[in-house]
């Protein structure tokens, strides 16, 4: 089906090609974006051709074998066209005619996926803007035509891709493939990754997604195709006001956006916010040869635009290191005495092809990437500084990227700098944002493949008897998760022998299936000192309890000096079984300080997630407090991680505080909610 | 000396005017820009004129008196240059020539102040790129000539001038005033700011500033000036890799970044961190009435860049609320049924003049603010919708931004609404972020003006006996900061009868001029809990202090359950005193939490500042805990900004923690640094 798509013999146009018409403008983008005539065919029941381009009233009558067919007939027509598409031997078609389930249609999409399954014909939207392969002089798209290069975009909507295209086109970002996919009743994102990740063409995938429907396929084919290049994703509807947006837009549920963020940085995916951000990207990742290192050095022929840069490039995590002394020799002795040796290296606007050119060879030597300023002003002309520029990227071999501007004064020297293959960026910011997006890339900090879980479901019978302190605290001890030496006790009698045995100071909660929040109710007493403070304590919390239903108490030891974080695990609609590590206590709200990630995790991504967090730095010994044993923490994370897969029965878990200590981790306190899994879990 | 420089009647060119020369690029710009010939003269040794512009051998030689110098004259000739001019009755001058401080020549730069002091002339630059005075046709200017309009720009740095007027002219900012002020050997940003506060033509006032010299002083002119009219800073030089280009770009130090942030806050003046962001505002305050609330709604033609404006609109802080029952049943009556209701409105591709007039006016009701999206196909004319959001705008009288993308296939339609007055974005994002900073300068959460402080310092004598805790402790009291009862003692007698009248369990701590460091060394020892702890403690410290000046030891009652915080003084080199705020014990590095202000500040400030922190959540009474006594601490904050202009001594002064207790603050420790005063000290 692929070529039959993206690379056919001939295509058909279904629908009215009258002037005006939308069918009539797709037949024009095909015929200017250099398709031959002679393997276009136009049907509708007229039989009417236009611009050269012959009309037959059915497409079984066009008498040729039919690879593609572009169809823009009304709504109600387009399961029949696809059916009679089929039957003449089409494999794809691209339906861009909108009317379906956006607008509640939703036995129309049934219809036509119905055709899909009745026929095997695939199919590209309804309600989408069509597709591109520019190296294919493949254009059935309402969009700008955009020049051919290595970018593939797949977006949900197809304004999005009309201005992505459009600023590739103004800006000569070089695209290879576009889907606007619309309603995806039948072709989604998930299959459009897994083939431009085998496309030799696509160097970079840019995807804008609103929301996927099976989270973890999703999962699986996009960590497939960041093994092989860089796939630059948006995914909006972030907020709850984008998410309501994109309710009404597409008909289904957006996840929690911190899933998303988790699960895409997981999947190895550069997640950015904005279409400018990605445009960036896919200009920094065609356009340079791998960043290797975080050393930035700045060349420019102005102050301040420089110092703004180099601002921002430090914000971003580059670092804009001085020259060495050897470096600040070699530069001075063929640099007029007035330019500033540090970095930024301000030639000053007296700054020439040769000043840039032997600069940047120079510098290059020692630093990892360079971005070459030219702030012109109109009465210089800065061709000849792109020449420089352009030269010192081939003598190095190293990425030089440049932000000539402001744009209407150097429209000539930016123009060649793109035929020469070196990317001009919006802003010297601009630039260094790309370009630390590329280092962490390069660098290998992208996550490593995420691999769904491969666990069978336990037996209901190894569930835990009850959901109640006790209870759950010998279960996760059976499940070889560490928690404290515990004791319950139904009487002050019972409680004093179980606090003896324990060893003073103990720790005594409240035990009852009515009280969820123990600490808000003064349900939980710390550092219990003796017998006579145990009694007390009992007949405190049996009274907290009076009037509802007590089950006794739950005693502990007192663990002092030990740093409290939270593990925890929840079920996202998308992405099912989610595992969670943050602070603590108080301090879970207060810092929102949480990474997450879709279960499971093995160890060393536990450790990778308790890098991301604040609460790491309390962990590794700071202020002369001993380290906390990392090892045991994220050994309990990845264990934790695996229980909704034994146990779907788990709807949420929250394991706050863990107390971490110098050796091993203990459990301080669990609450469980069990519930019917939802469809998505495994 | 103002109508002088921005509203000369005669202008004189001193310089070299042959073609390519910098002077004949100048005259040519001035000419172009509409100023009368007949008001200009060139002077030069050979008393060349160019373009019809009489020259003559020096400016006495004019015949006319000359109200303003432009110069370009090498840099050595500049003294006496500046001279001659004053001589003939100039009362400004601009001197474009550079190779003065910047290159190290700092006794050329002092000849050029010796001749203002002497003469009384007033100068802008050396080594800048002129000024610009739209609305008198007055372009001595190296930069782009901008349309006439109301932001004025002033910048240290020439090319970050020549980006933003270069932009304006593209896009359509009218500019009223335009400085490059260059090394301001003489004028500076804050005589700019004292003009332009009181300028009728200036309505918005963009600036650009590395650092300023005289801090207190420039956050007074600053601090006027946003009390008239909206002040855009961009300060640069943030990060160590910024400052250190800002030190070789200018030779003077950049104050540490986040003192700026404060101070500039403290000002009213909205900081950003970009040319674009900027620019965008410029934009938005020039072009759209105020602001008044934070519920904004979308109206969209395609649904992608809809939701992701409404993504970064929630980010930013404004609300995308949906419309109300009411407002929908309005909306039905006119708008097709496949448009889709919630905000963002999408009108879809098949929107109109009138479906975007009717729909703009009809929310707006509702509304603060509307954003006015436009994706437009190529096929599709937009300037009948652009029409549509101006007839709105009107109608409505609230603010109506538009975002009409991309570029090349809207150009006439932005044409047509930057000419009816309303801003048109580059994407919806920026939109957003523009309006959120619009509402939250026209809801009034810009600061009050900042003011200085008018103690008179107190005699030496009162200064604190010695640096001792317990010596400090007591002027702390003395001052009326309240300190826990706290006892000393020599031996562990008189720690045990201490510790008795401040009633157990107690803390002790080490007292030793040589260690600073209690904590660390293990010198303080909480929750003693009898005579016997108490000895064993005293034993303890004084071996810890042994080979060590031993002074005792200092005894605290135990304070529990109070939260813990941060009061600190400091000393900026550009602002002088400072106060912090913040998170305290561990949590202060962890959480860098911590608000700053340039001292002194009232109770309301302080107030305030504690609002700025994430530990303020932790003082309302989180999680059962009963709240902080606010007041109290924000007595203490104000009291403690004072002490530095009553003890200038103070260098440095921590006080960590502070526990906020329910009803009132206790000081837990102190630290105190005395230096001599900065030169910038009160």
């Amino acid at each position: 089906m692929w070529p039959s798509l993206f690379t056919p013999q001939t295509v058909a146009l279904v629908g009215s090609v009258g002037e005006g018409k939308l069918g009539y403008y797709l037949l024009r983008q095909m015929l200017d974006g250099g398709f031959p005539p002679a393997r276009l065919a136009v049907v509708n029941p007229k039989g009417q051709g236009a611009l050269g381009v012959s009309g037959y009233p059915s497409v079984a009558e066009v008498g040729r074998p039919i690879d593609l067919a572009i169809i823009v007939t009304p709504a109600a027509t387009v399961p029949a066209v696809l059916e009679e598409c089929a039957q003449a031997g089409a494999r794809a078609a691209v339906v861009i005619t909108a009317g379906f389930s956006e607008v509640g249609n939703v036995a129309g999409e049934e219809a036509i996926r119905e055709v899909v399954r009745k026929t095997g014909i695939r199919i590209v939207g309804p309600n989408c803007a069509g597709i591109v392969n520019t190296h294919h002089a493949l254009f059935p798209t309402l969009e700008t035509r955009p020049p051919a290069g290595g970018v593939s975009l797949i977006a949900q909507s197809g304004a999005v891709g009309g201005v992505f295209l459009a600023w590739a086109r103004e800006h000569g970002l070089g695209i290879a493939k576009f889907v606007s996919y619309g309603n995806g009743a039948d072709l989604t994102e998930r299959d459009f990754l897994e083939y431009l990740a085998e496309d030799p063409e696509t160097q970079v995938v840019a995807l804008y997604i609103e929301e996927v429907t099976e989270g973890r396929d999703f999962l699986r084919a996009l960590s497939a195709c960041t093994r092989r290049k860089p796939v630059i994703v948006i995914k909006a509807g972030r907020t709850e006001a984008g998410r309501r947006a994109t309710l009404s837009h597409t008909g289904s549920m957006a996840g929690a956006d911190a899933v998303y963020d988790a699960a895409l940085r997981q999947c190895g995916a550069l997640r950015v916010t904005s279409l400018e951000e990605m445009f960036d990207l896919c200009l920094g990742f065609t356009a340079l040869p791998p960043v290797r290192g975080r050393r930035v050095v700045i060349v420019t022929n102005s102050g301040g635009p420089g110092v703004l840069a180099a601002d921002w490039a430090e914000e971003v995590g580059l670092t804009v290191t001085e020259p060495s002394p050897t470096l600040r020799e070699r530069l001075s002795a063929f640099l007029p005495p007035y330019c500033s040796l540090s970095n930024p290296i301000d030639l000053t606007v007296e700054g020439t092809e040769e000043g840039y050119r032997r600069t940047l060879t120079t510098v290059l030597e020692e630093y990892d990437a360079a971005l070459a300023l030219n702030i012109a002003p109109a009465y210089l002309d800065s061709v000849p500084l792109a020449r420089g520029v352009v030269q010192a990227a081939r003598e190095s071999g190293k990425p030089v990227a440049a932000a000539f501007l402001p744009g209407p004064i150097v429209a000539e020297a930016v123009h060649y700098l793109r035929e020469q293959g070196i990317p001009n960026f919006a802003t010297g910011e601009r630039a260094v944002a790309a370009l630390a997006r590329l280092v962490k890339y390069y660098t290998g900090q992208h996550s490593t493949m995420w691999h769904s879980a491969s666990h069978r479901a336990l037996p209901q019978t190894d569930f835990p008897a009850s959901l109640l302190e006790p209870d759950l605290m010998a279960w996760l001890q059976a499940k070889g998760i560490p928690v404290p030496a515990f004791r319950t006790a139904r009487s002050a009698d019972e409680a004093v022998t179980a606090a003896r045995e324990i060893g003073y100071p103990v720790v005594m909660k409240v035990v009852s299936p009515q009280i969820l929040h123990k600490s808000e109710l003064g349900g939980v007493i710390l550092g219990i000192a003796d017998d006579e403070a145990v009694r007390a304590g009992f007949e405190r919390l049996a009274e907290i309890a009076a009037r509802r239903d007590f089950r006794g108490v739950v005693l502990y030891p007192f663990i002092r000096d030990a740093q409290e974080v939270l593990v925890g695990l929840f079920r996202d609609p998308q992405f099912g079984p989610v595992v969670a590590f943050g602070a603590g206590g108080i301090y879970t709200e207060l810092l929102q300080d949480v990474a997450l990630r879709v279960a499971p995790v093995d160890r060393d991504e536990a450790l990778a997630m308790i890098g991301e967090t604040r609460v790491a730095a309390l962990l590794t010994g700071a202020r002369g407090r001993p380290p906390g044993d990392m090892d045991a923490l994220a050994d309990l994370i990845a264990r934790v991680s695996d229980l909704p897969f034994l146990y779907p029965d788990i709807a949420e878990m929250d394991l706050n505080p863990v107390f971490v200590l110098p050796r091993g981790v203990l459990v301080g306190d669990v609450r469980l909610i069990a519930g019917t899994s939802s469809p998505d879990s495994p």
